[in-house]
């Protein structure tokens, strides 16, 4: 743990104390956010310590463009940025005439708790200005889960010495500026302001596309006895001057939120005031009590509870209720970005994390609509994948997806991971695996899943090339999962899951040449193509190497210098934040499970001892450097039985952003990764699997925990399972229909 | 040729009729400079189809940001990209009304003759507007290589079918936007304008830096009988309505140019204004006088005469011309930029190029200060080259020298070139050893060359790593010339390289420790260092394949489908045009040579037999798509008396531009490749050598050519080669002082 300031608890992350240096970490750490949009945990008064106000709303983002650097062909044309959009919970607070400002002011006593139970923000603390003014702030907010474009704040002032001549100004901030922007510019354009007795409306567009989009916020503020009336300045701000008497409360209460034409046809400005007063209509109280309502309808599917060990409660409850802030699943036009709403790093567009990581998790905790969501996302944009193989010299429908996409094309723009990091595709056909195997939904298979299965085994299939020397197909000039090598001939996972991809497309189209000619011959297979997938799949070569009796992660990885990790200097660590790239990729050095990834995968392909080596032999060299390596290492390792190492992946990747292990959570939390720890919890420890109609378990428990439990969401019902030392406990509502394998020694019982 | 629209002329470039296709092409081909700033072959009166107006002024650089992708630890905080500046040529020219556009006008004749000999752009055309007035127009302009900071134009008009109202507008455009700017943004902001009756001042600033720029202008109008005086307008331009008569002219001059803060510390407006005076008093009769006289000194020193095949003899001048145009010579704090001033991409930087290709060109044909003073310019960056090489985490004052850079910091940011290309290191270590062999100006090395080739030598040292598998030293994750393949293993010329430069270094420090034992302690050499470098050039690893028994250019170099280059269909060449980059990755094209690089710089090394066998095999793979490729070909083909193949290359590259070769040249010239045509010439075909005070020449000559001379400048004197076909007969002020060994069968005599 390297920066744990938080308080262990099990339903909250609480921060108590105030130290500046913590800002922009707690900022990332307190985010919220409901699927739809977010914001970091911001202050609402003024700040001028470091800190970064950010507002993302899911769909809008910035084309940056690239000129630097030389162009290549099959180059996108943009790198797509989250935008970041006006702040509507600003506050500016005068006592006395000095500015409330956490920087400046003598701080007593400082508490953030973000109840994850029910989604609500809350901060309270008490200071003294320089004046010698002390006031009390007690702050609480949400996003909320009801009314999805908007979010609702309370922001209560008690005056504890005397009273005072408070100034308050509720504005919407509209001079934000991306982190991430070349030269400071701006994204987002004002083109509009309207203003009254109580609201404010900024209609924008984002430059260089037509996503337009409208800020809006309305201020209410109380004191104790009744409603004040304020006046409205010629800018974005409400303004009130007021005699606050000494321990007397002053609230004030805000409704903010945003509306853009990615999501609405109709008069953002009209649309606006519409849920304004919608949600000026049902009240806080009540906007309130649906957010504690709808949490409580998601933790019913998906808590995890773990007995006896407090940190590793609060991390999994932190990772699912993050995963649940970014992606609720209603939408196939959203999608997953690494950072959610939390960061502006990576620039907000879906990865392979997707597939790959947050998958399992949605398929398992949610109604089934929601990962055949996430799939129906990929198959809406095929034709753009197709497109995209296309730019890279291929054909005959084959398809690549993009490494990272806000609408189907690639906005990525270095060769090595936009052309080379042409792992991503297994994945796809991965989660369509898993959905399958989950759900035995057939039809999804026969309409879209296996366009896309063809499409990418078409794609490796062009993809090899044929070695004289090794007389066996090749994949040259890859990039694997580990991005601390680029460019490298043979990655072992690579070939490996070309491989299987090219396995499961012959396998289903058996299936449906059998039950479907029709859809069979839809695809026009050239003569002889199937023939020459099953000689690619027979014929690939793996990179061998006699001297360690292993497959090597790539073409040259025995040329290196094989020095452990553990003889790094800590000083040194993170790699990518202290070595140059050059001196990282000519290392051995690995940023994230790549043969591991391939192990967790294709699992079932090999034997235990086959695991075991590659795992201890790979784990040497890997500085989990990536926020996805430790997870996949703790199911590896829970599968052969180092059950302490694998609690120590699991308790890194669950608490990963709140003990700060890459030393970066100012820029955002690590959502994708955050499933990571959920599969290391069901998959990894439970060993949980379901394929046709059946359920496997094998789970193994940490000496740290008394009992663990974890809630699926299958074939309508939730079970529950209570794993203890030597005892299953499984509940659901309907345990008949249910066939559960236990491959434990543990015994099993139902209630 | 693949677009030859230009006419073959031994002294000039010249366009007959009118193409607009072709006018970025032209803008391109006819540009204008004199070492410190220059200026595309642009138009001066409105032009509506596609143009690029271009003027650049060295050393003057907007510092471009790359927040995209994912930032590597050690990457420079911006690119360089030159700026285009102001254009003081700019007229806008209507009659009766209707504005004189060669994108609208009917073109009855076009003539525009770039006279190499004399450094002057003249442009005839006569053409009849839709209104049907009938002009012709005469334009004359130049750099001038008297006064440094300005060119001169003379503009004049003449109406062919009837009296007209002619309208003049002479103005300087501030509204010029870099291409390479990523969203139209310009570089430049203007701060203020100063006009006067006959004279514009713009003074800018460059963003984001502390560069100011003063661009000024000067009008005079002419009629046939006296000065006219005109009017100016509150922007930036002078204006005359004027009644011009049937067959009468009208003739408009302008002295323009710029002074930056790069070159002055004084006042820029003040310097610009006594600028004017100065280019007023002298007259433009007396600069353009000046002009011919010092462009024949030029020549007189480097001029190649080809006898009996006048494209090849265009094509050599040009070279000459336009490499004379981009570097003078005379300050150490300018360099020569791959586009020169006539076009963006490269942004305007110094690359390897200046040591591996110009720098024989400049040492053989100027004074020995002007080699020195490229020298120098890399002596007085050895500091930043350190610092450079401390960031990739290397120390001991070991320097890498910058891929890319306008003032000693790196300045590109592509990982596998930033960081990969390390072997411009050797090409550092190769000029400083052309210069001593050249000059023998021991004092040079003692003074300023051995500090750099220890800084590369300690470079080297740290560079390579063990390889347990092979039991020698290798080079990891490198790029070689050939920029086709990235971050790859043992990169055959570099690997070389490094070892040579180690044994030069080892060398050279022998000799010092000799004559000047403070010198070589003033090093501070670790004990064991120097032992360490032998046993690294003893043990160093080369890539080597059993089957086709030579070198390979890389690791893996062999597991590529070694399909010969001929058998790429035709429309798909320029491939990096075509085809994406992974796809040229995975496949074995060369760029440009790389092996063959490293015969060329190291061939007395190598056997006859050994240089034939590996220049035959990787020339079947070579598509010579970097404009460097050509040249060093041509000198290999003639060393292994491949005489025709030679001559094919040789024009190719003399040619590559004036027949654009490359599909690419309305982006700009290939200056440093110009370099080698000469190379090819003097050191290929003439076999020319110098060193330790002997000369050796070694001439071939291709069957189309009758005679071909070279002049040289050595030793303070001026020596002519002619080689015909069974002799060579040598001219020089004393011949008596030379030692010339013959090498070829032909007789030699002096005259």
């Amino acid at each position: 743990m390297y920066n744990s300031y938080l308080e262990h608890s099990e339903w909250s992350i609480i921060e108590s104390g105030f130290k500046k240096e913590n800002h922009m970490s707690s900022e990332s750490i307190f985010s919220l956010g409901n699927g739809i949009f977010g914001q970091r945990g911001n202050f609402e008064e003024d700040f001028s310590g470091d800190k970064l106000d950010g507002n993302y709303v899911g769909g809008i983002f910035f084309p940056d463009k690239t000129k630097v650097g030389w162009w290549k062909v099959g180059y996108p044309n943009y790198f797509a940025k989250t935008v970041n959009c006006p702040s509507w919970i600003r506050l500016s607070i005068k006592l006395d005439g000095e500015l409330l400002d956490l920087n400046k002011v003598k701080v007593n006593s400082y508490r953030k708790e973000l109840n994850m139970k029910d989604g609500v923000l809350r901060r309270t603390f008490e200071c003294e200005l320089i004046n010698g003014k002390k006031i009390k702030v007690e702050a609480e907010r949400f996003i909320s889960l009801k009314i999805q474009e908007v979010g609702m704040l309370r922001y209560t002032i008690t005056s504890l010495n005397s009273d005072c001549d408070i100034t308050i100004k509720s504005f919407i901030d509209e001079n934000v500026v991306n982190v991430d922007s070349n030269w400071n510019e701006q994204f987002l354009k004002t083109e509009k302001i309207i203003q009254n007795d109580n609201s404010t409306f900024i209609k924008s567009k984002v430059l260089k596309t037509d996503f337009e989009i409208c800020s809006f916020s309305k201020t209410r503020i109380l004191s104790e006895k009744n409603e004040l009336s304020f006046s409205s300045k010629n800018d974005t701000s409400h303004n009130l001057n007021y005699k606050l008497e000494f321990n007397k409360k002053l609230t004030i209460e805000k409704i903010g939120g945003y509306v853009s034409n990615f999501s609405y046809s109709d008069d953002l400005l009209k649309k606006s005031s519409e849920l304004i007063n919608k949600c000026s209509e049902i009240g806080y109280e009540d906007l309130l009590q649906s957010q504690i309502e709808l949490w409580e309808d998601i933790w019913k599917k998906s808590d995890i509870i773990i007995d006896g060990d407090v940190k590793a409660q609060q991390g999994i409850r932190f990772n699912i209720f993050q995963l649940n802030q970014t992606y609720m699943g209603q939408n196939p036009n959203l999608n997953v970005g690494p950072k959610g709403f939390t960061g502006e790093k990576y620039g907000g567009g879906t990865y392979w994390d997707t597939e790959a990581y947050c998958f399992p998790f949605y398929l398992s905790t949610k109604n089934s609509d929601v990962a055949k969501n996430l799939l129906i996302y990929r198959f809406n944009q095929l034709e753009k994948a197709i497109l995209n193989a296309e730019k890279l010299g291929l054909n005959h429908g084959a398809a690549l997806y993009p490494m990272v996409t806000v609408n189907g094309e690639e906005c990525h723009n270095e060769w090595e991971i936009t052309f080379e990091e042409i792992h991503r595709n297994i994945s796809m056909v991965m989660a369509i695996k898993k959905y399958i195997d989950y759900t035995n939904d057939f039809d999804y298979m026969l309409n879209m899943g296996i366009e896309i299965v063809v499409a990418i085994a078409r794609f490796w299939a062009q993809r090899v090339s044929f070695s004289n020397k090794h007389k066996k197909f090749v994949i040259l000039g890859v990039t694997g999962p580990n991005e601390y090598e680029n460019n490298v001939n043979n990655n072992w996972y690579t070939n490996y899951g070309a491989s299987w991809c090219l396995r499961y497309a012959l396998k289903n189209l058996e299936i449906i040449n059998e039950s479907n000619n029709e859809k069979f011959n839809s695809f026009n297979f050239e003569n002889g193509e199937l023939d020459f997938w099953k000689k690619v799949t027979e014929n690939m070569y793996y990179p061998f190497s006699e001297e360690h009796n292993l497959y090597m992660q790539d073409d040259g990885f025995e040329d290196k210098e094989l020095i452990h990790v553990d003889e790094i200097p800590k000083r040194e660590r993170p790699l990518n934040q202290n070595w140059s790239w050059d001196k990282i990729l000519r290392s051995p050095y690995i940023k994230q499970g790549d043969v591991v990834q391939g192990i967790y995968y294709f699992e079932d392909e090999f034997s235990k001892e086959f695991i075991k080596n590659h795992f201890e032999f790979y784990e040497k060299y890997t500085v989990h450097e990536s926020s996805l390596s430790a997870s996949i290492h703790s199911v590896v390792a829970s599968h052969v039985n180092q059950i302490d190492k694998s609690y120590k992946y699991f308790l890194r990747s669950s608490r990963l952003d709140l003990d700060d292990y890459n030393k970066e959570i100012e820029q955002g939390l690590h959502i994708t990764s955050m499933a990571g720890s959920w599969i290391a919890l069901v998959e990894g420890f439970g060993g949980f699997k379901v394929s046709k109609d059946k359920i496997t378990i094998n789970p193994r428990i940490p000496k740290e925990w008394k009992s663990y439990q974890f809630n699926i969401f299958y074939n309508n019902q939730i079970i529950n399972f209570k794993v203890e030392e030597d005892s299953i406990l499984i509940n659901a509502e309907n345990i008949k229909e249910l066939n559960i394998e236990n491959l434990s020694s543990k015994i099993i019982s139902y209630e």
